[in-house]
């Protein structure tokens, strides 16, 4: 198979419903800095946490749309509430490949536990969808899954409040329940939380191994491109990475360059509900 | 002038970014048991406080039309950011009245403050629209007003944890700045808050006089609908309220019953971006 050079030079689309997903932006940035991203956040619409399933595909096909008129060579959910409640919906129309957060996430959790007993957490969408009890259970049949929704750490880490007494008080309350089925790990089940890892470390204790899907979804990125053919070779000039939100880009920025390893100086604004 | 008895016993169109507004619905069921109301929660694009102008202006348009459709007499915006950002906009667009909850909640305050000091809580863009200021100096131009953000409180609310430690240690946080000011009213102003009346008035203290918007919108109201003569004569068989979300209706009715002096047992979903 010769390789399009057009088709390796092209960059990766990755979305979510805000800013959660440039935590997988950030680790797609480190493990292959040669490719360009283009990230749409869907700050108009946040939070898909609390939506309906129905709502959910929609929006992703609207923003799936957005990002073929970009020539994205590949797509990477970066919500695990679209992830899980989207992705198989929309991988059949897409001749391009899509990978979500969930099943990476998963299978390494799936890989690692050594007590088969498995905690996650996330909105109440992903909570309440059981994918990634579901993908657990692909890998590692006899598994325990135990899910929790954390549904005021996604406002509290908006709000800043990463290393803070308030915020502990609400992951020692959220966390207990957890906390007495024994878990040897736990799936920080969405985007926001990996800002928390610190934090959730020192409730659960050393003895609970964290898994940040994030991480396991960009070297799953890595291997696929590699799979396929169309990893960027890195020569010539690199095309900076593009962002784009659905809403106030002002505000986007401002978190964006307190979580990514560089300035981000432009974002535009898309008129998603047009695709 | 002959009364239309058709338009009188038209339903009063009530709505908000989700189920904040129904503080304000009850209040208006309370004070006028006769009128019908058409309540609509956009539920799909909550919240709507870290939106900008415009996007708040568009879809306040399309709730209007939608609730045209139910032949409304009159509506109410019961949403501090959608009265702070879209009712003047979409004011000279109807012919019928509309009235928001910052109007009344800040004349009352205005009114009722002895030292001219007022302090107004809402989301980030209530007070980045610092309307409620604009309408305090109308009435009282000497007037010292200080505001403050607390975005965790409607998450807070909306989690159920509305008497707890971490909402009292919150509010004590957000509160403080408020405290040192001298304030002697505090307007709450956003519709969730008033079902946080309690523990804000607690770590405010007795001195601190609260406005509750919700209360005041619907005193105005009933003004309102008696000077322009279409009051609801309460003659014949009552009709039910309705109520209609954007999204996630169980979600919605749930939350419903919790804070509605009577059981909602029906919510209809709409597709508003069609409107």
């Amino acid at each position: 198979m010769s390789k399009d050079i057009n088709k390796c030079k092209a960059p990766i689309g990755v979305f979510d419903s805000g800013v959660g997903g440039l935590t997988v932006a950030r680790e797609i940035m480190r493990q292959m800095p040669d490719e360009q991203i283009v990230y749409f956040g869907d700050t108009a619409r946040v939070p898909y946490g609390s939506k309906s399933k129905s709502t959910i595909i929609r929006y992703t096909r609207q923003i799936i749309n957005f990002l073929k008129t970009k020539k994205v060579k590949a797509i990477v959910v970066a919500c695990n509430t679209a992830s899980a409640y989207a992705l198989e919906e929309v991988k059949a129309e897409l001749d391009i490949p899509i990978i979500g957060v969930v099943k990476p996430g998963a299978e390494v959790a799936a890989s690692i536990t050594k007590n088969g007993k498995i905690g996650v957490i996330g909105t109440v969408a992903t909570i309440e969808s059981k994918l990634y009890s579901k993908y657990i259970k692909e890998y590692n049949e006899d598994a325990l899954v135990f899910g929790t929704p954390c549904p005021l750490f996604v406002p509290l880490v908006e709000e800043g409040w990463v290393n803070d007494a308030v915020t502990f008080e609400v992951a020692n309350r959220y966390l207990a329940p957890l906390q007495d089925t024994g878990i040897d790990t736990l799936i920080l089940g969405c985007t926001h939380y990996p800002l928390l890892k610190n934090l959730i470390g020192e409730v659960m204790g050393e003895e609970v191994t964290l898994v940040n899907p994030a991480y396991e979804t960009a070297a799953k990125l890595k291997e696929l491109l590699k799979e396929k053919g169309i990893e960027n070779p890195g020569t010539g000039k690199k095309t900076p990475h593009e962002f784009y939100v659905s809403d106030a880009a002002e505000r986007f920025m401002s978190f964006a360059n307190s979580i990514l390893p560089y300035d981000v100086d432009t974002t535009r604004t898309v008129s998603i509900e047009e695709y």
